[in-house]
């Protein structure tokens, strides 16, 4: 008989939060520090909130490091909006995307709509394994040519990471780091802005978040931007031009908290290296599963693999589910496995996960 | 020496949720349904979810009768967000805009950016109080000539409902149901559109809802409209075009079922008038409070006052705060108080805050 688990939550987004950020908002999830009010019920205006909000964003800025001349935004929804919003307040002349995957590729066909684009398709097939093209051969006129440069560094899907950043742009990157947000540094000021959807690494589903540099919101948006959907709006009003998902927010406030206490960025980056590799050395090991991925641009957050016979793919799925393993569907786009291995994955889901796939290879094999 | 409750919240939103609902959510917080899983944790394509949000529209389409030719959404974000998409997506020829207070005056000038607007603003001062103008004083072309007619059928700042739906433009109607929906039956077909930030009557803040008449999808949005903006690609896509704000849903299906169990709308609708009636009632009788609203459109929902002498509205704040009376300062436009009186304050609440408002008048008038 197998061993099974308390559940481990393999999803790539919603996606687990740390167990000590959802003891603790169960806790005062009735009887916020002894107000006998929730936070849930709380105005946005009240002093308690603003208080929140405040620390949420002093964290934040503590654990990126960011400078005083970029605004951060929380905003309602997920980082999807910002592929219409980016080029909304930032396209004037035309733009470069660089698309190594579904999301990069998704930014790419919004922002069409509202300007001149140069994108190019980075993803190549090499000897069976997808591979990030070297900049070199990416095609693209001088980086002067365009009002920013849009990437991607962690496609979710397709399991792809920059773990190496590009030259190309390089400070007028604007990166959709909804995947691996908060698992490394980062030098912000390579980046005229940095988004990401919270139900990842920072929180429920509902919020993003956006690092922006503040000199770029001066040239204001294009006059049909929804005021929802202008950066400097948001910016003016510290993120309450309206009601804000105020209880995503807070959460989110939790985990920056509990990141700083696990010991920062720096913690969360080897956390990340030991948890994939673990994952990947087995596979590699194994010819009984497979990652479609070249060593040079694996994700350390979206794991996919694939079954040698991809007819037990449901049985894999089903048993792991039964063992406490779940969620551990690849996205419809592409099929076979994906395990998202984010900051709240503990070790032992990925040692669990690895004794699983041993016992269903030795089963199967 | 004064009494004091155990907190009562009336704030105008994000606002209280049902005490059932909230207790019912701490419960479940960490282990949904037994699983060992949070609902905040959970893909939105997983199977639970979808029997979520599968129940949580059935049942909305019960309380409200909503028909088959309507589609409804959930939307992330607030009802400000439709005071863009509703242009983006309606506006083609022109549009009428009934302008009864500070959110129906929002509306208009973002309808403004996108198209031909006619506005009417139709709240008079008549000797002294608030009141909404005879719809045969409006100043509007025939209701043919508009592709939709906006209206505020409750003003949570200004405290004003119309208690009396209008006749002009019924069955084109467009309206923001923000703080009464779900409060009083309502008749779906005299409406292209209702739509509702969630923070009042329904759920948590970062969520709205749309009920849209499907035909009106057909004709298809402004090319430039942001795709997340766009109605019918979320009615296409099951409100899941990209990931929704997962957890505010299911808080909202918490809700529909809640209301459900304590006798539907009509019940809602009964309390909401008991509850104004007992706080309207007493401000009437006194010469201490004033409420600047007339009698024929007074909201059920918002009730804003003022005390005779304002200097000492900043003592009246603290005291029922230190009374367990929360969130009684008026909107920063307007100053005074408003208690607002939503689906979920219970009783005992609004008796609470009258036997405050005796006290505090017998010790300051």
């Amino acid at each position: 008989m197998k061993k099974s688990w308390p559940p481990f939550n393999f999803s790539a987004g919603p996606a687990m939060l740390p167990k000590e950020v959802m003891e603790k908002a169960q806790s005062e999830f009735l009887n916020w520090n002894g107000t006998g009010l929730s936070i849930m019920d709380l105005s946005h205006r009240e002093d308690a909130f603003i208080g929140i909000v405040e620390k949420a964003e002093a964290d934040l800025r503590q654990l990126l490091s960011i400078p005083n001349d970029y605004a951060v935004l929380f905003c309602a929804g997920g980082a999807s909006f910002h592929f219409s919003q980016i080029p909304l307040n930032f396209l004037k002349n035309k733009a470069a995307y660089v698309d190594s995957g579904i999301w990069g590729n998704k930014a790419v066909k919004e922002a069409q709509k509202y300007g001149k684009v140069d994108a190019c398709s980075v993803l190549k097939d090499v000897n069976g394994k997808w591979q990030i093209e070297d900049e070199s051969n990416w095609i693209f006129e001088s980086s002067d040519q365009y009002d920013y440069v849009h990437f991607t560094p962690n496609e979710t899907i397709g399991g792809v990471e920059f773990l190496q950043n590009p030259e190309f742009g390089r400070g007028k990157w604007v990166a959709d780091m909804s995947s691996n947000i908060l698992s490394k540094p980062i030098n912000i000021t390579d980046y005229g802005m940095i988004y990401a959807g919270a139900q990842k690494n920072i929180g429920p589903a509902g919020l993003s978040i956006v690092i922006v540099k503040k000199e770029w919101l001066e040239s204001g948006a294009n006059p049909l931007t929804p005021s929802l959907l202008d950066y400097r709006v948001l910016a003016e009003n510290q993120s309450m031009y309206n009601t804000p998902p105020t209880y995503s927010w807070y959460l989110a406030g939790l985990v920056f908290d509990w990141i700083i206490n696990q010991g920062g960025i720096s913690v969360m980056e080897d956390r990340a290296s030991k948890r994939s590799n673990t994952l990947y050395q087995f596979i590699d090991n194994s010819d009984f599963y497979r990652n479609p991925i070249a060593f040079s641009c694996r994700s350390r957050m979206n794991i996919p693999f694939t079954l040698k016979d991809e007819s037990v793919n449901d049985r894999f799925l089903k048993q792991a589910h039964e063992a406490g393993l779940v969620a551990l569907k690849g996205h419809r786009s592409v099929g076979g496995m994906r395990a998202s291995l984010y900051n709240a994955m503990p070790e032992a889901g990925v040692s669990a996960l690895v004794e699983f796939m041993q016992w269903f290879e030795m089963k199967n094999g």
